[in-house]
């Protein structure tokens, strides 16, 4: 895997990842395709939106339909027909949020699926040895992601296994074979220092790019943003630089702000099947009556497929009748939506103009404004 | 509207209507668009199907949104976004089915919807009034619809409803000034003179094409077949008939053989919705767990987007994890089968080897073969 940092303005970075599977233009959002699949869309439908990696999660893989499966058929991006870049995530995240399922030691976690029952072990090596047989670019270590709060007590002690087993998971890495890039996590919970000592251990390690994990659950959105520029502000510049699970439009806006290159978050597909709809003045909801005679476009100047062909009368009227076409319409509106915010952050850090266009997306983008970094 | 008799080969016919929005080729079979939208499938999903012509449900229309609001927003055509011909039924087979929600009397029918319990009146003049509304290309006038069995006596009762709300229906649709072109409704239930008399009856009455309806209502197969021949040998040549409802792949080769030009069905759709697929050695199941590591594509010589880019391993695994995505895809290779069964029908039937092509059809399709015509 190659990064080339193109342009910088401010603390935000036009970048561009080279993989076996095609570049990746950052800062980059990543579509989330669970089970080998992004709910309800093809991937001439992720192409459309303009995507140009998706990511898919080892624990479900794991469950369903198991990786020796998928490596049968020819890896993960045969199997889901997909050409372009895969990263994967290590499985720690859904592992670690099964609570009364699994027993963890310092050697891996056992867990029972919560869908089937069924037994399954992780531990680092089996984490990479998972995602070597996905086939997958971009894979990550086993790592321990806290909930917030968490005292610092707990923090010292799960950052010690997350650096242990990165090295563990590093050395499996090595002993693969694999071409795939290994991308370090960073935790170390919501303790300033801790997170500078997690950044200072894992970068140690050398990684091939370097993922901010453990944000986005539960804390304060301040304190998200403050520690994501402690941990980017600490990374190295020449190495990519992913936040996990993160976020809604205006969270991408202020971590790429604060230097961060990729992201994902099932918040696009998820919510578009709850029918809540991204636009540039802020999310709207199908649900409420004052769309039901409504002849325009979701968002006039979107060249989605809903956009294009249908409006926001027809479409509420799928939602309200759970039509399944209008799980996919809405989908590809948020997708596009997404895609086409980092590409306008794309266009405005090659320009120079991050600031003025930061400033121009949260006055019309119906949240409050954060602070500034 | 316009129906050209192109060919014919037996008593099977090969033609071509022609609507306001487009020709129709025939034997034609038609998506169910029960409530302004294929499950699952956009219209250029449809289109790439090689479907021509849609249906839509004036109940389900009736009850959600209803028809003032889709002919504010434009009509059906351009509510749903399909620019293609559309027929719709007159909601008398639906509400006929509500049993216990309806009251009937000689001027028509009130129901309350299962869906919300709203209250609702249909009449000849409603339905047509609805019809017009909704601006579809082919209309229908409320009938009765009866079950199997039915006896003589109701079956003679409502054949006289049927007929006497077929020109309350016909003079509605004059005084309305569309340009829509009206079918009548044979009925007639399961007595050979019944239908001869619904048939000789409707026919006088003088509508622009002629439904075969009450029919798959729970009747033995071969029954259907009688009465479609009774009943498509006793209509003008020069005029399309439509049997209602129909079917399978194998009732749809009978029926044409029996000279029946255009068919509606849900199966196609909501069978892929229950993971059956049709293929041309019949329906299989994805369930099954033979197909848990299969590379091949459902169907190798098929053309559409699931058979083109995934394997049965793979469409397996979406349908047993209820990923969205699979509905669809399967929806289209389903509508794939049965269309293009419709176009082999055509070329055969215009090429003269209608016969040879329904042995060979049978031959491979994995379903008894019924007796001949």
């Amino acid at each position: 895997m190659t990064f080339d940092l193109l342009a910088t303005d401010g603390l935000a970075r036009r970048g561009r990842l080279g993989t076996r599977h095609g570049a990746v233009d950052t800062p980059a959002f990543m579509p989330v395709g669970t089970r080998a699949a992004v709910k309800s869309l093809s991937p001439d439908d992720l192409r459309e939106a303009g995507a140009q990696i998706v990511l898919s999660n080892t624990f479900h893989l794991l469950v369903r339909p198991g990786p020796d499966l998928v490596r049968e058929l020819g890896g993960l991006h045969r199997f889901m027909s997909w050409d372009g870049p895969i990263l994967t995530d290590s499985g720690g995240f859904q592992v670690f949020s099964l609570a009364r399922l699994r027993t963890m030691t310092e050697e891996g976690v056992e867990f029972r699926a919560p869908t089937d029952g069924s037994a399954h072990h992780l531990s680092p090596e089996r984490a990479i040895e998972i995602q070597h047989a996905l086939g997958s670019d971009i894979i990550h270590p086993l790592d321990e992601c806290l909930g917030y709060p968490a005292t610092r007590e707990d923090t010292e002690r799960s950052l010690g296994l997350t650096l242990r087993w990165a090295r563990r998971s590093l050395a499996a890495h090595r002993a693969g074979g694999s071409e795939a890039a290994l991308f370090g996590i960073v935790q170390g919970g919501f303790h300033q220092d801790l997170r500078a000592r997690a950044v200072a251990e894992t970068v140690a390690l050398g990684f091939d790019g370097y993922a901010i994990g453990g944000m986005a659950v539960g804390e304060p959105k301040p304190l998200m943003r403050d520690l994501t520029e402690v941990v980017a502000g600490a990374l190295p510049a020449d190495q990519p630089r992913y936040l996990m699970g993160v976020g809604k439009p205006e969270d991408l806006v202020e971590a790429v702000a604060r230097g961060v290159d990729m992201f994902d978050c099932v918040l696009p597909t998820r919510n578009a099947r709850n029918g809540q709809v991204f636009t540039p003045d802020g999310p709207v909801t199908l649900k409420q009556a004052r769309w039901t005679r409504d002849p325009a476009p979701l968002q006039p100047d979107c060249p989605c497929l809903a956009c294009r062909r249908f409006s926001r009368a027809y479409l509420r009227h799928l939602f309200m009748a759970a039509e399944l076409l209008v799980y996919r319409l809405l989908s590809l509106h948020n997708l596009h939506f997404y895609l086409g915010l980092m590409a306008s952050m794309r266009t405005a850090i090659a320009a120079g103009s991050f600031a003025p266009f930061r400033a121009r997306f949260f006055e019309r983008y119906a949240v409050a404004a954060p602070a500034e970094p």
